[in-house]
């Protein structure tokens, strides 16, 4: 292949970079790819790094010895994390999101994808450096942002059944109390789905009651695995007896029953 | 701001045009973000462009008129379509895969986000164009896949649950006869989910006797909506007679119940 400028390298650098978050990249990929010295390669890395920390959008590790290379660390800037928080506050006031039950409808924030890929940078940013092994949710609703946190620290998502699948093979099921519902639930997962001795986060749209997180942490007790944090989009304030601990959210919501208002506000992690 | 060099603008505007395919992003956005003139972004631009199609790494369309800017299309070339459908075979064939009835074990696969973004954008490549409107899928193993193709498209995901929820408001429910089980299953998709008159692409793990499909096509016409096409990861060619007509698949499977052995080879998407 002919020779590329610095201009043409640095742009398929960013791009390769940025689609595979937190996973190292030898600079043997690089050099190949872009026909050119590992030495020009890591002067094209310095270039990429320094901007994209300068516009807050995410940091460039390098790390060395044998199985060395660089990784792209995911990041929003604090002015990012608070428009997207504001505006998530503002989609969530809409017109008829309280359903019978005084529920909140939150389905289509969670199922579309430029809230949910951001959702996921500022969660997963929470618990990076912390060597997490998989994320885990329950089916249904938390799945696309679980994905998104995984992505972004680079690792596989774990995803927990409320019934058992033949295409799962043997599953280790539980009993939990959802705090949705109120009723006993079960949760099941495949034992090939996790090894032991893994360090989990637990990833939702919604916090209520923390029932669900408990019965996660009591299932990952039987694949000798730990639930070290929990992260949701929205948490509920207003549920006083929570039997969640370590956890985060990005915005939390207050529903006053009498009046029907929604009080909202960006939580810590925002600002 | 200072002012950037070409090589710090185009890596920012490779960042920020590949974290939201095909959505249209005006050039003023660059323009205040860069502090740099129109002209000068629009030279920035057709460098990205002709890197990224150089290398077979996508595209870069140009929208005219008051709501005009860029889009970026993801794209995969020949060579890195077969490398990732060889791949996949091969991680099908991995020991252990055949579960108890002679299902194949596909869940870790289908929530490994290298894997599952590498497939989306295969499928959304087949879709682009045709103006789709929604990604459905039915819960759950084909929902990162299904999130992948509807990010890579710019559009939302609707995903189909299998019971009622509280949560979800108002349903429409309908009844089918599932490939896998053979039992009569239930759809449900709240209302609020799809805009009547929508196009739509159903996208799923794995393609049996298409019964799903099959369902779908009619849970969407009680929405006035429509079913254009499918898309799976693994087709099991092996079922002669599918219900499901007009879809496309990654890997094409056999499976011998005799020698219990996988046959596996890429589709003519890869080829």
């Amino acid at each position: 292949m002919e020779k590329l400028t610095r201009n043409n390298r640095v742009v398929a650098i960013t791009k390769i970079l940025i689609e595979t978050p937190n996973k190292v990249i030898g600079l043997n990929r690089f050099s190949e790819l872009l026909n050119a010295a590992k030495s020009t390669i890591s002067e094209d890395i310095v270039i990429v790094r320094e901007v994209l920390e300068k516009l807050e959008m995410g940091s460039v590790e390098t790390i060395s010895g044998a199985a060395g290379g660089i990784k792209f660390i995911p990041k929003m800037g604090k002015s990012a994390r608070e428009d997207f928080a504001n505006e998530l506050c503002n989609a969530l006031l809409e017109e008829g999101r309280i359903i019978p039950g005084g529920f909140i409808y939150l389905t289509d924030i969670m199922y579309n994808p430029q809230i949910v890929s951001k959702a996921g940078i500022i969660l997963a940013s929470h618990f990076k450096g912390m060597n997490i092994d998989y994320v885990v949710t329950v089916e249904t609703k938390g799945i696309p942002l679980a994905y998104e946190v995984a992505k972004s620290l680079g690792i596989e998502l774990v995803i927990i059944r409320k019934d058992n699948k033949v295409t799962e093979g043997p599953t280790v099921t539980i009993n939990y109390v959802s705090g949705t519902s109120g009723r006993i639930q079960q949760m099941c997962l495949a034992k090939k789905s996790m090894k032991p001795l893994s360090k989990c986060v637990f990833i939702d749209d919604f916090l209520r009651g923390g029932g669900t997180a408990k019965g996660i942490k009591d299932l990952l007790k039987e694949f000798d695995s730990e639930l070290v944090g929990t992260g949701v989009l929205v948490d509920n304030v207003g549920v006083e007896t929570k039997c969640a601990s370590d956890y985060v959210s990005i915005i939390e919501l207050e529903y006053d029953k009498e009046t029907e208002k929604l009080n909202l506000e960006p939580s810590k992690l925002i600002k």
